[in-house]
């Protein structure tokens, strides 16, 4: 069982739309914001990561809306790290409201990629360590 | 076989983010891009659409990143519209760049809303029509 | 004198652009969020104020921007309420990096709107008055 | 007599927020449009500038917004290189609706700096030469 990261934000009103809803683009930074703060939480920040030179660009995203996000809505992100082999990185993502009802589901696959040619590199040992640490 | 509809777009130095790269969570906003000018071809303002009373939520949303597209990059989108069925309509969509390479591809599944009560509602009969029509 | 209310923010990498800065555009949802704080600190929401049909357009705005703002950096918007006289209320901020270093400085002018008709209305008494209140 | 440039823009739906007005702190990737476009009028690409190792920062940014953009509006960024000076570029901005009507006027300040220690350096010789050139 994997552990699951929560992170707290608000709906800003730049992210709204005309519709009166957080704009369906907008939640990829929610997203970010989860695995960011899931990293973090693990005692790794992105920023460092790229400081070494890796970078962890998005391969793909999945997601379904379930209920509209509101202006000002407080939302939990609960983010998980499902897996991490090789040179990517999977999370799955919950988004729920104050009601605790569910907003949106989401999943990415991200890599690792060397800043110097633009390849993936093997994901960093004290990372895949820290990972499968939080797993157990 | 169902119409593929173009429209262009470039890279805005906003979009890009520190690694270099258009953000992933712009790619949103060129979707939006292409399904709009796709059913303004077809003779459809989605803002007439709105002002009738229906608005087109999104759904849910796939997309695979191919290569970085880069600030000033000047991007296609090819929009098809796969399926119109009910109170939905489903969108494909391929990004390729200037070099005629694939960017991303994506879908998007979309709901005919009533501004009223929220509630889905079937697909205008003149959308359908009109749709149907570019397929043949 | 006025109070001077204060909110947190980190630099998201969606808004950082490939200068490796935050782009300049997105200071405006920083102080956005300056002012809705402000706001709540003195007993309103923004939401509530525009479920009473009062909106509350930006005028005009103005920024200076002192040194840049990077990904990960943990900001503070300090907001001040410099006025509030008939229809308009007017707003100073100081934007803070961690080493106390000061990143920007701006101000805006924002008027009370009637969501009905679009015309400008009197600031509502109990926010003249809380205001009010709290400079003295 | 400063020539005008003129670049043309469709306000996205992504871009509108709740009010139903194209959100205030987008209006900043506007003018970037402006003059990206100005200065690729001129000859310049401003992604060749950076690929020679200069940036170009804004320091300071001033908007008057005086009527709602609204989704779909199209819009005309009429920019102006006012003066260009040492090591600075300024650049006065006019935005109009399709009916000519005036949706805001906006100034900014940029500032030329080597990418290598970020300090600000003298505005290449073509770009002055070019400007000044067009401005006679």
């Amino acid at each position: 069982m994997s552990t699951i990261f929560e992170t707290n934000l608000r709906v800003r009103y730049a992210e709204t739309d005309q519709m009166g809803y957080c704009y369906y683009g907008n939640y990829a930074q929610y997203l970010e914001l989860g695995r960011v703060e899931a990293l973090r939480s693990l005692g790794f920040r992105y920023k460092d990561l790229e400081d070494k030179g890796i970078m962890l660009p998005v391969l793909d995203f999945q997601i379904k809306y379930l209920l509209p996000a509101k202006y000002d809505d407080l939302l939990t992100v609960k983010t998980q790290i499902t897996e991490i082999s090789g040179t990517r990185i999977y999370f799955n993502y919950e988004i729920v409201n104050e009601e605790n009802k569910q907003i949106a589901i989401a999943s990415t696959t991200l890599v690792f990629v060397s800043k110097e040619n633009m390849r993936p590199v093997k994901a960093p040992e004290e990372i895949l360590n820290s990972i499968n640490h939080a797993k157990k």
